[in-house]
């Protein structure tokens, strides 16, 4: 059998121990499909000393995690260490000037760096690697990057959040209000102490712009994703949904349909006969449309040690075999810098929630507003006070039209003194 | 630009024709993915003159397809013919022999044949691929291939036979029976006019027997895959599923948990929380479960020219790139040569019917044979009269317990005067 690849782990995180128990686990199967065997040489992390269920006696340590890329008996270095900068980042440059490839969960720091990376790397004709950075354990890289590449792809969108999912789910399952399931949440372990990341779309925003990048031959643009979050959705808002005959999702969508690149992350609400309605828990899923294949779905977990870990290691394995291909698919050079897509012409239906003082002539301003903006309602729920607060919720569903005519008429409620907050728009996802 | 990657096309049918239509339409994309264009040189069907709705005058016309990889103009063929043995197969082997790669969509080619070209493959260090074999557009082999290359993989299974899929849906939808849906799925043109390789679980038995082997790493074993197809469902076994919480999917599953290689095709009784209770249409899905992974959806269109055009041409791209890897993801002198699982040990719960004589004691009889054979009903549906024909219907769902009690039980049956024919048994798939 052939010479092992020699890796370098930076971050012995839960993940990062799950790359090392993987590996072991599964070492001779590895090998058989690798065609070598994969062979962790040399670990780093912050702290030498701290507990991690997992024997290190028999790797190398190194304290200056940067330099691991540099050591002789290195081929390769996995960075577990998290951040769109500082170690992670710089761990990765110099693994990368040194001549070695790098894997990396790291959704942050290839959203942000990315290019900067996959350039250096095809400079120096190593490996960059990403696919443990989206959706999990799904291997949606690959899918896009290799399986789906004979086909323009028309649009590609999923659940990239399976924080945001759980707590979507929890809130359909049990009828409980945001605030409640997420610190629920948060005792479990299934959303950070500090959730923000998650709950409001960054984290997804991240993922979707590695995956436009990809599917369209784009530059990665993380910096336009338009992303909310779901912070602001309520119990009423879910069942509201699921008397229309849908469930709310939080989808991050990508397109060119407009010449430029739409990239949009937000609840939506989900037509009960979409494959992604049917998405529940922590799971993630995305889809992809190419011109030929037709709608194509992939799904699975999202996040985790075991499919971080079993992503992290498809990668080694295909560089063990010898794939050293671009990291977007096509090379830096050859990734188009489209202009972020305007917005207003994009067709749709969408859900609008207004928050309203209960009193004469409200649903009359609301009615009005959207009239003058050219909106037109398919239908209308005017639901009774929430709970004691004086507040009356109005949903709606308007028909097919302009993104921007919705817009028109969000402003022209502008600082209406019947609202008690701003309109929720949601965008309506059929088909 | 480096040279383009020249192919050969033999066969013209749909399918053939979409993979010219794709490569013209997708051109730019494609070289610029694949670092090469790709390029049809020349073409072979049996019919040069038939209209094909498609330009072929710039290929050249080859009227002996089976030397088609040793002419000079070639680098790889695209087998399109179909059938396991004739003119493809003719055509696989001396096409790699000559030193050329060969893909293909030709299922029951590779189930019966598919070590033996890998191994010349091997041999000659030439790809052979075979992505748009199994589940159309949905790029699974790859996925197991590669995407799960890093997991034992417990279990594979999914929907394989869009034709089977679609008529069960419309069963479903309509409450028809068998014979009447097949009818009309032959009339539009989504059953052939020879249906049994579809209805009778052939084609779901070639493309499992396939997946399996690269999920396992074990030889291809297709003549052992346990099969049944659909012709003896009845409307009644759908509605009585749906009233259970199930609905019913034509279902390909393959495990080696007995040490075996247990590989079944059969119409199982889905739940409806499982993601592929809610695959309909002519849609295919395949699950792999890893041991890190976890659980992993892959879902698309089955077939059509489109898809199947979309991974035929996503293994000219790798190929393109320079990925010839083994074709089973191990090499054929590593894959195992696995026996046949033995059933009688599997545990689970079953649906089981029968159509019997309206009379006195026939109940008894039948729960007295379940009884002796020590199957426990977890729940008991008898039926009124089945139209005119004096049948009554007896369904039930049984406790977990092995597969050979219920066998058992059938034995004891056997001849009974008072069944009008065999009792239909299905597994049930909850999770």
């Amino acid at each position: 059998m052939a010479e092992p690849l020699k890796i370098a782990l930076a971050g012995l995180g839960t993940v990062g121990v799950g790359v090392i128990r993987l590996i072991e686990a599964n070492a001779a199967l590895i090998a058989r499909r690798a065609g070598r065997p994969l062979q962790v040489t040399v670990v780093s992390a912050r702290d030498r000393s701290k507990p991690r269920g997992v024997d290190l006696s028999q790797y190398a340590w190194e304290d200056d995690m940067v330099i691991l890329g540099e050591r002789a008996d290195v081929d390769v270095v996995v960075e577990m260490v998290g951040g769109s900068d500082g170690p992670a980042l710089a761990l990765a440059r110099t693994t990368i000037e040194a001549g070695k490839g790098l894997v990396t969960a790291n959704k942050a720091m290839i959203a942000h760096h990315g290019l900067e990376l996959a350039a250096k790397a095809e400079d120096k004709h190593v490996a960059l690697k990403f696919e443990a950075a989206v959706a999990g354990g799904i291997p949606v890289i690959k899918a896009l990057r290799e399986g789906t590449a004979a086909n323009q792809i028309e649009r590609v969108y999923g659940i990239l959040n399976g924080t945001c999912n759980y707590i979507l789910t929890v809130m359909e399952d049990t009828g409980r209000d945001f605030a409640d399931v997420l610190t629920e949440a948060q005792a479990k372990g299934y959303a950070e102490a500090d959730p923000a990341f998650d709950v409001e779309g960054t984290d997804a925003a991240h993922k979707l712009s590695i995956l436009a990048a990809i599917a369209f031959g784009a530059k990665v643009d993380f910096a336009h994703v338009e992303t909310s979050g779901i912070t602001r959705l309520r119990a009423a808002d879910i069942a509201q949904a699921e008397a229309l005959g849908y469930v709310i999702r939080l989808i991050g969508m990508a397109d060119t349909a407009a010449g430029g690149l739409f990239q949009r992350v937000q609840p939506h609400l989900v037509h009960c006969d979409h494959p992604l309605a049917h998405v529940d828990g922590a799971t993630n899923a995305v889809v992809a449309e190419g011109n030929f294949s037709g709608r194509l779905l992939f799904q699975g977990a999202g996040a985790g040690d075991g499919p971080t870990a079993s992503a992290v290691v498809a990668d080694l394995i295909d560089i063990a075999r010898g794939e050293v291909g671009a990291a977007f698919s096509v090379p830096v050079s050859e990734l188009e810098e489209l202009a972020p897509a305007a917005t207003g012409h994009r067709l749709g239906r969408a859900y609008l929630r207004f928050m309203v003082a209960d009193r004469p002539g409200v649903l009359a301003e609301i009615t009005a507003a959207l009239r003058d903006a050219g909106v037109s309602i398919e239908s209308l729920i005017q639901k009774g006070r929430a709970g004691d607060s004086g507040k009356v919720m109005v949903a709606m569903v308007t028909h097919e039209g302009p993104e921007s005519a919705v817009s028109e008429a969000v402003r022209l409620l502008d600082g209406s003194a019947s609202l008690s907050e701003p309109p929720l728009v949601l965008h309506i996802l059929d088909n």
